[in-house]
């Protein structure tokens, strides 16, 4: 998993009919407790707001994150940090 | 998921029966609202055009957003960012 | 599979249910024996600990390892290194 | 999917059965047009030769491509480019 | 895939069950013939050693390569390049 900090929120309105709903988080990717300039786009799946620390999980594993299980999502927020 | 502007169209007219049919778009890949050096190709399955900005579903996935989810496809645009 | 030095532990008490009792350890990366300056975060499997030297899998695989082979994790610790 | 040039054939005799007769091309990727220092393996699907410009499938969705689905396979080349 | 030389062998006494047999050799990746200074860690299927020059087949698909398809693994070795 990668570990980050949700820097802002993307809106798409015309989109695949199985992501309606979803929330695309925009997070920058931490190392070790540093920041880094790396980012990636993922769905949230546990109420995470803008600046919070989250876990992230990437691939087709982040799909089981999902109510729909079958919609087209390779990042879902899993966790908050402490 | 990855953000990005749409580039270019790539023609293939020798390619896999099941991807006949496919618009091939190479996409230059966002960070943050910047662009970056990053570019890949990602199968459109929402109507986007040149310059538009869009998300990138990657991996297995990527073929849960096409009509034929058997395509050897690893990367779909799956909205267009507004 | 990855290899590397365990180098702390994240806690997240707001998290995905399947998700619930994984221990999220933050792993830095080796490459033929040095310290790189990559990290990620992976489940344990093994019972490792803060400074042990393991092996890490990643992507779908890594969810054979878990005993909840649904949870939307990514990377595991397979093997504690001799 | 990527891009790239096809520039040589790697020859192993001693391989998995389930790619006896798979041809295996060393493609230099390009990004937006212009080639990069980034090579990769791919099993052809669609009769590519040296120095064609190909478009590659990677990751589990490459086996799609091939004739046998289980070989063990990360990328395959699914499109000559025109 | 990848290609790589065969650099070291990594003993893991304490690991997961279904990795039991496995033998892990560290490999360092090759692009267009020369040498990198990256590197993985591969199980091999094909009876490779030391120094050897390899094709790697990563992901998902690395598991077909092997007699337990189950196992936590994402990088098998699956050819000796001649």
């Amino acid at each position: 998993m990668l570990r980050g900090i949700i820097r802002g929120h993307i809106v798409s309105t015309k989109k695949q009919d199985s992501l309606v709903g979803s929330k695309f988080m925009e997070v920058q990717i931490m190392k070790n407790g540093e920041l880094t300039d790396e980012y990636l786009i993922a769905v949230d799946s546990v109420g995470a707001g803008i600046n919070e620390e989250v876990l992230i999980t990437t691939g087709s594993s982040a799909r089981l994150a999902l109510h729909n299980a079958n919609a087209p999502c390779d990042a879902v927020i899993v966790g908050i940090v402490d």
